[in-house]
């Protein structure tokens, strides 16, 4: 056992503080990592915070976590010590069942184990995330990461990234496609990088006409302001495929509106109630609603082999560890464009 | 021109009734038609009664036709005089957009033209229905009737059979498969029939326990309650397919829940808002819901030739023409096993 420094919460109630915590040792599939940048993720907050009722404290958010192999266990064979790594949202999965034999550990039917807040099924302790200088894996987890890249801003592709990347990737985007990406947040900037590296004719739509030459700025081809009626009824069945970002409940149907027949709106984003769906809105085009969650580990070395290749990184705003509670303050306000990233050194640094 | 015998109405206000209709003169790539049966379809109601607030009047209800071929035009090469033939819901669409090109005439861009309460693209034209002694149709719009069926039993097959047939064949049920219908009614009865014949594993879904032993006797092979929480979460993530035939506003988190992973719910009954669908219902576990109308017309004669092949018809319940207020009265309260049809020859008849 190791202690090291992380940033968690003691209780629903703590703000977030410095506070030390053990370290498992490494077994012999394990990988450890000294942790370089970790992004904050939405969810980082719902956690912290306990919005959804299933914190278990002290807690230790941060699962958008980039670092360098530290140590390895015996039996690891596709990792050593100075690798650039990352890992995502998940850290352990039943590895049998038929979800992970699709290489979708996403959906394990025994539950995947969150990076954070979840308990190991293969040595029974408590996870905790990437708010620390240090974090320990089994190698099965853990993902290169390209060395060409501009590392702190790859944090944020292990979960916003991989969120946009695998729907795009598994409903088959492809060069000519015209697909929108609802909503531009830390989502949906990723959405709109990603469509326009598949070759897609790329709209983002928004109800924000002052978000349109940022997107523009990402690389959209068009921006399409969904208050408009006029512009949203030039538009009307013209989409291969829509991306739904938007982390709130809203109304689907103008967006369903817009598909083409026989094509897809997925969501995700809103993991909440949606306003009512018209039950025309899909029967009318034989069109199709879906969701999407994370992708699984394989997908998500993909997805990083692409952002290699495509020279694709996240949009970031670097801060010091100390500032985690003004963070969570701007990125409930939406007010950062589009990833706070924490540079770990700052941690260290600490007293 | 020629003067027949029909029912219908002359406004929304007034029942229907005996009256006098003009049916055009055969073109030629026409079929003149000879009604013997026209189902009742709940869209009749809906038409007649002007809920949609599009109603033409006069109006002459009836997409479910059954009759034998009377006279063909000079062009007409499918069809000849005696062949027992049937129309559904269009008669006409622009043929030459992507969605007609594709054999998917019901989305046709131009709008498809109803078998009544529309516009003829070609004669321009309002189309009268099935509640007639006889109908003109263009050839491309008729089918085939196997012979070996009980034809008075076929006409509902033109509408609640290819509605329920299409979804089940285009997401190509096999097999093996696991397959729930949601709703047992008009569509439900034959999504159940459509399921067995196609080798699905069937489970009739239903919040009405006295709905069961008529499922079984249709050829389910078990009955979900969807009311008994225990039952449900017993199924929970072990259906391949859903067919949601509930006609009126529910809430389909429940059904959603019973969705293995990548599964799709396909809606055909609801044309109204939903209750509000919970977006993690669709993200955890990558699942789809979509829409379905009617079938193309060679899908239309696919599902005929398939229902010759496993005799398969509705369960109906004949009428005189005279009794169709009592008819309508019954439909809307789901008082019928499960769909009314007419014995034209009850109108021939009529003074």
């Amino acid at each position: 056992m190791t202690t090291i420094k992380a940033y968690g919460t003691e209780s629903a109630e703590a703000d977030l503080e410095q506070m030390e915590i053990e370290r498992r040792d490494i077994l012999e599939n394990d990988v450890k990592i000294d942790i370089l940048y970790c992004g904050v993720c939405h969810s980082d907050i719902h956690a912290a915070r306990n919005d959804w009722g299933n914190a278990t404290y002290p807690l230790v958010p941060g699962h958008e976590i980039i670092g360098r192999v530290a140590e390895v266990g015996s039996k690891v064979a596709n990792f050593k010590e100075g690798d650039l790594v990352g890992v995502g949202c998940m850290v352990d999965s039943c590895q049998s069942c038929s979800a992970c034999e699709d290489d979708l550990e996403q959906f394990c039917e025994e539950g995947m184990v969150g990076t954070y807040n979840g308990k190991n099924k293969h040595t029974n302790k408590q996870t905790f995330g990437g708010y620390s200088t240090s974090i320990t894996v089994k190698d099965d987890f853990v993902l290169n990461v390209p060395e060409n890249l501009d590392i702190k801003a790859v944090a944020p592709l292990l979960c916003a990234g991989i969120t946009t990347f695998s729907p795009l990737n598994h409903w088959d985007i492809k060069e000519g496609d015209k697909v929108g990406v609802v909503g531009l947040g830390g989502l949906g900037h990723m959405g709109i990088k990603f469509a326009v590296a598949m070759g897609a004719k790329t709209i983002m739509i928004t109800t924000s006409p002052d978000k349109a030459e940022d997107a523009k700025r990402l690389g959209a081809d068009d921006v399409l302001i969904s208050k408009d009626e006029d512009e949203m009824k030039k538009h009307k069945g013209t989409f291969d495929f829509l991306l739904n970002t938007v982390p709130v409940k809203h109304d689907i149907n103008p967006y369903l509106n817009l598909l083409k027949r026989d094509a897809t709106m997925v969501m995700v984003g809103a993991i909440e109630p949606l306003e009512p769906m018209h039950g025309g809105s899909l029967i009318m085009g034989r069109k199709r609603v879906a969701g999407s969650l994370i992708g699984g580990i394989k997908e998500t070395q993909e997805m990083l082999d692409f952002c290699g290749e495509h020279n694709i990184v996240s949009d970031v705003e670097m801060i010091d560890m100390k500032d985690i509670n003004n963070a969570f303050e701007r990125v409930t306000n939406n007010d950062v464009k589009y990833r706070f990233v924490i540079d770990m050194e700052s941690l260290k640094n600490e007293q």
